[in-house]
């Protein structure tokens, strides 16, 4: 009997007599905390998410448990950091890793994710949009506790020559539905696709539908019109002054307004939770074809706020009063223990948890204290707890990546802080107030007395947790070409099967 | 017969006969764009402001004329550029300037203020704070146009010895009330002073008094609690996650709000516009003892936008609606215009205005293309139109003040962007788009189209307004120990006189 099917006949029951919510997870891809109005974008072309904040709470301090997209969306569904749900990869130290086609690796079965857990407690789930768990069929949504699915197991990149490299499937559910650059089109010259609206569409659709059956449900919107190669449909493009990046956010800002509409109009909205947030910073090294993180320093792949500050709201009509800042730590994987909470469930407890639960926030504002720890790879690079953060090692990237035109902090230099090598500072960690110092400029020096009253509490905070640390099995070390999305399920109804070329691990290279 | 006396024989009837509004400016001293909730500063400290922002109408695209402070004020009070109006010096090629105590020059009487225009309408004007328009008396707010005054009319600086340098006097209309440091306490150490509750309790007397006598007034509320050195009243000392730079802005985000609730209460909201605004952008040289400009390059006494993008909201109940957004390119010299225009007043004829009448913009929300000059000291560095801002000179400071530790762009070095030596790029201005690019990192190149197509109409904006250029005469060129405040108006009631040392006049220094 699996451990779900235990947790059911003791809960199922007590949780059918509730009235429990539904869940709407709005997450963005590479969006960064500067990229909204109501967080202080200059051009304020985000009406409906300034608006969800308004009638909602927003967290200026939410993070990310990863500064890169697979392991940060995979502790959002397991609730733990990729160090534990093996989202992260040895082949290196201190190195980022994700999920490409041609990654072997994807979410264990050990993992227990999230739809998997409410499916205790009757809801049905769906994903809409970029999945990033592991593209191989078996680490799929709908084999990990997801009812339906839209959108694709890799990033939108292309378009491929489907002889070297195959173009990216989408699917609808457990069978393809097509592939990207072939029957679901981006213009890489125009930036024109369709996307968008086929995401929000899906959306709506599916929350009709589950008002229709009174069945709660929990709706993942993992969108990626922000990520590279961007995209916006024809009635988006040239509308913002941000350019094609802007007319991106726009669209994903209509469909958040669209979701929440819908919510509204359906009679729904008061018992839907509804969150918006994004997987990591954004990507300053695409310069501007990036997002903004605000006044935070460098951006995704780093362990500074630009990395994983992300830029949070949650409305809930009657429940969240409306207007609300909460300056609780929060994190991704706390949507994870929250929504468990909120289901009527309680957390397995054969395993460590990360995420803490967010309901007296939500609720009453309250605020707990915790540490959000900053991980690259196998390296925990820093801890926060409180306004103080140290970093125990520093790193942009590598010389090497940097003269190719790799930069993760543009025309942002800190002496000793944005450092070009993996600097271990375990043995004086640099000490930054996040309060005074948001941008990480302005290093405490270990002689003051502000360093010798803060840094005990925050080394207790790392000791504690690397005592209790058991790194999972890491599940992105290994590549292999035959791996990739050749003939994914599906494909022979669309003639679109390709033969694999013969299996050859290796170690797949992470310069980051 | 003067002009101003010329002007209301033909306009005092027809103001009398209107409903003329109530004018509040709130003029913030060196706090940035990003130091307020509503525009993105993370720790959410304004709530006063944010609601202020929601009952009116933000300005992300505001700014003041000048990087510093007393040419900043004289814009705001003239409506025209320092250039124009004097408040430059011709000492060094694109020096800034201002007005320490030992200043010979000041505001000269050929400028009208808009409380002397303000006056043909029947309104009171009262200056509360930093007047920085000249501390010799023939220089005075009240020999300007201002009926009364409660402050400074230079920074606070010090203390002082009264010996080589005499403390800053504090007036009470034209006579001295005492001086910093020894009647109007500023503790250094601690950062405890009463100074932002006097000018808040000010303030609130002068609308109650003129709420009851019916009379039209104008309120300058000029506080300074943000500018160094910093300070805050007992109750908000500790109360900022940002430190005392957070606890300031605290204080006064708070006297904004009693200032709109009296307005309120008295009944006088519908007929009164509000403005908050700041003189330039945060001291970012302060470190984390100066405030943020947010996503913007570098701060004060820079022509990046961190030195004069200012955080700018607006608030008229039932004139201007709520939650807004104006993408209008704004200048505080506006204000000048735009209030002389709702006083039913016009324009002095005899002169070169440079700011817009904003009234359409406020009540229909329309947008006007329009300039913004970027001058330092004599030299126009830098014009923007639309989203496009071309720079004609870059200069941070020298390095020999960079190596003293003088660092106005902390942290941030962009390539051609921030020199350390006045660069000349007018033969081949650098070309950046605001919208895509707030930060000013990426310069887009002279053979892309871009370029090609856009620089034209800034270059015809420059020539135009060159062409039309007459410099007014500089007033800060030459200093004097001599003229600073030993014996102000008022000094021997109190027993505060001291004796002048011997005239002594030379070019005033001015290193950045």
């Amino acid at each position: 009997m699996s451990y779900i099917t235990i947790v059911c006949v003791i809960l199922c029951f007590v949780v059918a007599a509730g009235n429990t919510p539904n869940f709407v997870i709005m997450l963005m891809d590479d969006m960064g905390w500067g990229d909204l109005g109501v967080f202080g974008e200059p051009n304020k072309e985000t009406p409906n998410l300034d608006k969800m904040a308004a009638d909602g709470m927003i967290f200026p301090n939410f993070y990310s448990a990863n500064a890169i997209c697979s392991p940060s969306r995979a502790a959002l569904l397991t609730g733990r950091l990729p160090i534990r749900n093996g989202f992260y990869t040895t082949n290196n130290h201190a190195r980022n890793s994700y999920t490409p086609q041609n990654i072997v690796g994807g979410i264990p079965d050990y993992e227990i994710l999230l739809p998997e857990m409410l499916k205790i407690s009757g809801y049905r789930s769906k994903i809409i949009g970029k999945w990033h768990l592991g593209q191989q069929p078996h680490y799929h949504p709908l084999k990990h506790g997801f009812d339906e699915w839209f959108g694709a197991p890799n990033c939108h990149l292309g378009p491929y020559d489907d002889k070297k490299t195959p173009n990216i499937p989408v699917y609808k559910n457990a069978n393809m539905a097509g592939r990207y650059y072939e029957d679901f089109l981006i213009d890489k010259k125009t930036g024109e696709s369709n996307l968008t609206q086929m995401y929000i569409e899906e959306a709506l659709t599916f929350i009709e539908k589950q008002a229709a059956s009174h069945q709660p449900f929990f709706l993942y919107w993992a969108v990626d019109a922000t990520h590279d190669p961007l995209y916006a449909s024809k009635q988006f493009l040239g509308t913002s002054h941000r350019g094609l990046y802007g007319d991106a956010v726009r669209e994903l800002d209509y469909g958040v307004g669209q979701i929440l509409k819908k919510l509204k109009d359906l009679d729904i909205a008061n018992n839907t939770l509804a969150v918006f947030s994004s997987d990591n910073g954004a990507a300053t090294y695409a310069k501007t074809a990036g997002g903004s993180n605000g006044p935070f320093l460098c951006g995704k792949q780093t362990t500074y706020e630009g990395g994983s500050r992300e830029p949070t709201i949650v409305k809930w009509p009657g429940k969240v009063a409306p207007g609300q800042v909460s300056h609780q730590l929060g994190s991704l994987m706390d949507l994870f223990t929250t929504l468990i909470k909120l289901a009527g469930l309680s957390l397995p407890s054969d395993r460590i948890y990360d995420g803490i639960d967010l309901t007296s926030t939500l609720f009453q504002n309250t605020i707990v204290k915790r540490p959000i720890f900053y991980y690259r790879g196998n390296e925990l690079m820093a801890v926060r707890l409180g306004d103080y953060k140290a970093h125990l090692w520093t790193w942009t990237n590598s010389l090497e990546e940097y003269h190719k035109g790799v930069d993760f902090c543009p025309g942002e230099f800190i002496v000793n802080v944005t450092t070009h090598e993996q600097v271990n500072h375990t043995s004086m960690p640099l000490l930054i107030h996040l309060g005074r110092d948001p941008g990480e400029k302005y290093i405490i020096r270990p002689h003051k007395p502000e360093y010798v009253q803060q840094m005990p509490a925050l080394m207790a905070v790392v000791a504690k947790h690397k005592a209790a640390l058991k790194p999972g099995e890491p599940q992105l070390n290994w590549c292999d070409q035959s791996v990739m999305n050749w003939s994914p399920p599906g494909c022979e109804k669309l003639n679109k099967c390709i033969d694999p070329p013969p299996s050859k691990l290796y170690k797949c290279v992470w310069p980051h």
